[in-house]
């Protein structure tokens, strides 16, 4: 604290001493003649409890926990943080841990942190749920020159956890970029609507530890905390634009591009570079980072022909050979910074016989004062380029050791450029949709004490929420099968109808195509039949009676309500094919019609959709209508923890889709 | 020259002076008194010629041209390329380049490149087709304390080429590991002849510019090299073995792991870390790296939960906890080191508090010396782990300043030590191939100055090759067509046959169930009729009858000759399915029947054929078969360019399988 040359008044607490580092040492917080805004806690786990309600009795307003020992050590631990909770609680205190590090402000400027050196200045706020984590990349950034705003330690996330932070960071004016570490968000919901909103302002930028099952695993064990669903996570984070990045190392290069260039006006790079190869490297991680090389102005193209070598490449890689000086990139870069056809400039060093690396880092820096555009650089080498690279980093130009860090930087750039072109989207609002007669149904399964609903009732209560699926009935007779076969019309299907049959067709429980009143009886006979014969045990509700429909293309909507993120809603290609394709997309609900309509397009089964070798196209806005319909149903419903429409049959345009099987499954309480 | 410290003879020859850096210099090479080895020529590219004529004629054994100024400046310099190789042929001298950088070899030791600095010395051999990348990474690992044994810049490939190089680096017993940067391949079948061989002695790692579209434009433009398809490549690549990376760090990160670990003896990997965070993350880039977290033998287990602290994590990631000092790594490292179920040792150290880095890289350099498992380290961090970094890396520990490099590199060791694991694999030998006839049939499309052949022809060629397609003929009349039917035998399909009507069922030119011979007459004539109507102008040669089949799942092999590699052959989903799905996987022939496995069982057609939802299983055993004498058809026939079994039906076990639809192309000549 006293190193980080706070302007602050710091006061120790300790009742073993009068004095420490110069400070006079007061034995007890009650004996401080003076408000206290925070307090940092560092002592034996034991003694915090007492300390925090001595805290709270002197009115301090937050406290930062530092001390380990508590949920992180198993159950007897986390009993002592459920109550340093509940002190808090009393006495109105935010609690930043336990079991953290603390916190850094560089501007304030302030060093909570038991790190041994202060980060230099800079405009990255960043968020560990990892201590040491942060602790190592601080050091690794400080080598890199890599600047900071603010450094919080999260710890045991008893009270102030990602979101309370993120919200901070948003308004605190000298973050320009978010980065985040975490292995559990707990609020799942909360951290959309704040991050959702966050994101409109400046770039969250994420890490996710436990991705894998072993990392899930590792990190379940390590924090005690809850991993949950890669997939809902996955999701959450495309959901609401958060950049969700692979490795500590690209973390740092992209929020390190982000705190210091403006954002790109599209994907066009322009590259200039003395070296074919690693052009054509550059050129190659563009296509995977989402940025195109540019096609240059005419009159870009006619400077650079007239004034460059001949043997120069003037085509995008812009190749000025491997004699140019600084003059040559300076007439180069200065060239296609005023292209408006160009929206970014990477400009690739290699050192050779007459190359001026610091020359040219000037010429650099230089040029890309005052520009709208994002300037990147590579310098590769070692020794050769260590002092021009140091320049531009200075002189807050990103600069990398290879070409493929600086394009996935400028990637993330582009991305956040085309997510806030994007205009946010609502969910929708459905005008049309019966609860009451949901909520009935509901009632009537409680009161019968299911949790699965029948094939009738689900079919219901897709009817309710205006999706499509055919008329049924559950017979308990034969005449009843014969008088629902002949209100509905023929032709009918019969099926069993019982909570411990999941195989239908296996123990002879289904009749297609039943086409008269003596028909329906006989099948309604012989399904019981059969199935007493098969499964003597089965508890049977009756035979349900549906109107047969004609084949479509299958679909497939799935919802699973996730513990953390809410109703994950899935769309996918049904029928035999969901099994081994696998190819799904994944939204959170309430979803907006945009969302949906990503949500079909990035899957292969729109191509299907859309229509092959001249099939007519299907009707993808009735499919669109249904998702949005079924997310409306399960915000609704937080009761309804799983549902599936499998099959969803979807038929040519015009001619709208229909929930052949629908499960709906509700929670236990 | 002189400062690489080379212990040979040195002659310099220039006209215009006496002495060189204290060397007499001649001013003719045929003034030199002795036998020359090697002459290095770095001159204005107008003078090349001549003097490489006087090298042949002084008996120079080899020569390299540093020179610029040849094919990558245009036509000219093309042709002047060429002249310089035929004067080498003359003389039976080899020639390096032009246009490129030299040689270095680190153990002679002799530097004939431009580069300024001398490599530390180390295994790898680096074989580079951009000079300027070279010398950039050069200069790169020799910050990294990376060192070489041989550095080969490949400038035109004129004479020289990587294949040769690769040969070479073989051969030297220096040389661990070969790194390859290439953007172009010319004599591809002699590349993966080579590279097999090669991959059982020595790894070959290769970094490939120009593998999206705009990278390989960039690649065409800077060398005149024809790039090919990236998909030939990457099949060359994994079918040999040879590992592909995605960039220059990760090809050196990999490298140096190679070049100074022992290989895995299988996939089981044992972390160690004083933090959970990194450890975390490195259990994530494991599965997708293809290391598996091992578990720790019971006696392991024991041994750590006893002396270990209480809270340490003794599954695996290890956490030994943020107080570790180097004993407490000692302890760990070297229990996992000796258990039978770990195959390799990654350590993890985050400065903390009461670290001790320079210890703990000398406990675990002392606990890997003379070990069969490879022991990687990351230690994360900036000025806090510099100087046990720079221990560990000068004692031949890898260590990286972030986990995912560090599984990635450990990634690639056991990919390579799986390949070496894997028996090769030798193409099979077909006894029941008819050449003959398929000759017969080519040349009489060549006498019909054809390069498609017709429906029956193709028919004609599969049989040939043991490969079943419905027994078809070509008639002309329909008395042929009714004869035909009948010796076929009902039902038939009767379909046109002319080279210019592609999608015959647009036409109307299948008629399809034909079951007696009035039947055959009249859709006959009906074809004949209706494509006269619609394609007046269409060549038709008549109606091929053939026989009836029943549907089966449909499959596609289909074959592209590539210009550098031969043979691509293709197998996927046939059907409607095959444009949107794009699940199709590719190999260059000949094939083993391993390989022709691999091929199959890569798709996720794979899932379909062994049987979803109780479905009986396709008859997989057919479909190689098949793929096998696709490989021997296009081997024995050079001429067959393109060909395209869409769609093969297959059907259940024991029943075969059996190509619908043939399409073969020839050469033009």
């Amino acid at each position: 604290m006293l190193n980080s040359a706070f302007r602050g008044k710091i006061y120790p607490v300790n009742p073993s001493t009068d004095e420490i580092l110069g400070l006079r040492c007061y034995g007890h917080i009650q004996q401080i003649p003076d408000e206290i805004d925070l307090a940092v806690i560092a002592i034996p786990a034991p003694l915090v409890l007492e300390t925090v309600e001595e805290c709270g009795e002197k009115g301090v307003k937050a406290i930062i926990v530092i001390s380990a020992g508590f949920k992180e050590t198993g159950i007897e631990g986390a009993v002592l943080e459920r109550k340093l909770l509940e002190v808090c609680r009393k006495f109105g205190m935010r609690m930043q841990g336990p079991n953290c590090l603390g916190v850094i402000n560089a501007y304030a400027p302030l060093n909570l942190t038991f790190a041994a050196s202060m980060p230099r200045q800079g405009a990255i706020g960043f968020i560990s749920q990892s201590g040491a984590l942060g602790t190592a990349v601080l050091d690794w950034t400080l080598k890199e020159e890599i600047g900071f705003a603010a450094f919080v330690s999260l710890g045991n996330k008893a009270d102030l956890d990602e979101i309370d932070f993120i919200e901070a960071m948003a308004n605190e004016p000298h973050v320009g970029v978010i980065l985040l570490y975490v292995e559990s968000i707990e609020e799942g919901e909360r951290f959309i609507r704040v991050a959702k909103q966050v994101m409109r302002k400046k770039p969250i930028i994420v890490l996710k530890g436990g991705v894998s099952s072993s990392g899930a695993k590792a990190a379940g064990s390590h924090t005690g905390a809850m991993v949950g669903s890669i997939t809902a996570y996955q999701t959450a984070f495309r959901q609401c634009g958060v950049l969700m990045l692979q490795s500590v190392e690209e973390l740092f290069n992209v929020a390190y591009a982000f705190s210091t260039q403006p954002l790109p006006r599209n994907n066009s790079v322009a590259i200039v570079t003395n070296a074919g190869g690693p052009g054509i490297l550059a050129a190659d991680a563009s296509e995977v980072s989402g940025v195109k090389l540019a096609v240059l102005s005419e009159e870009t193209t006619r400077e650079l022909s007239e004034k460059l070598p001949p043997s120069s490449s003037i085509h995008n890689p812009i190749d000025i050979l491997g004699d140019a000086r600084s003059d040559r990139y300076r007439l180069a870069v200065q060239a296609v910074l005023a292209d408006p056809l160009v929206s970014s400039v990477l400009i690739i060093l290699t050192p050779q016989a007459v190359t001026e690396g610091l020359e040219t880092a000037r010429a650099i820096v230089d040029l890309a004062k005052n520009r709208d555009k994002p300037v990147l650089a590579v310098f590769m080498g070692g020794v050769n380029v260590e002092e021009a690279s140091r320049y531009l980093r200075e002189n807050s130009v990103p600069c990398f050791g290879f070409p493929e860090k600086a394009v996935r930087a400028l990637g993330a750039l582009t991305q956040y450029a085309s997510f806030l072109d994007r205009p946010e989207s609502k969910p929708e609002v459905l005008y049309d949709v019966d609860k009451a007669a949901v909520r009935n149904i509901i009632d009537s399964v409680r009161q019968d004490s299911r949790v699965v609903l029948l094939a009738h009732e689900a079919a219901d209560v897709m009817r309710a929420y205006g999706i499509h699926a055919p008329f049924a009935r559950l017979a308990t007779s034969v005449l009843e099968a014969e008088r629902y076969s002949e209100e509905i019309g023929y032709p009918v299907v019969l099926k069993v109808t019982s909570p411990e049959i999941l195989h239908k067709s296996d123990v002879g429980g289904i009749v297609l195509d039943v086409k008269s009143a003596e028909e329906a009886s006989s099948a309604y006979s012989s399904i019981l039949t059969r199935v007493s014969r098969y499964m003597p045990r089965a508890q049977v509700y009756g035979v349900t009676v549906g109107k047969m429909v004609d084949q479509g293309k299958e679909l497939i909507i799935g919802v699973n309500r996730d513990v953390q993120f809410g109703p994950l809603i899935m769309f996918g290609l049904g029928g035999i094919y969901i099994n081994f394709l696998q190819d799904v997309s994944f939204r959170l609900a309430p979803l907006s019609l945009e969302e949906a309509r990503d949500m079909v397009s990035e899957t292969k089964a729109y191509f299907l959709l859309k229509g092959v070798r001249g099939e007519k196209p299907s009707d993808i806005n009735a499919v669109l209508n249904t998702i949005i319909r079924v997310s409306q149903l399960v915000v609704d419903f937080p009761e309804i923890v799983e549902m599936d429409i499998n099959p969803l049959f979807v038929y040519e345009e015009g001619r709208g889709c229909i929930a052949i099987d629908v499960k709906i499954t509700l929670s236990r309480s």
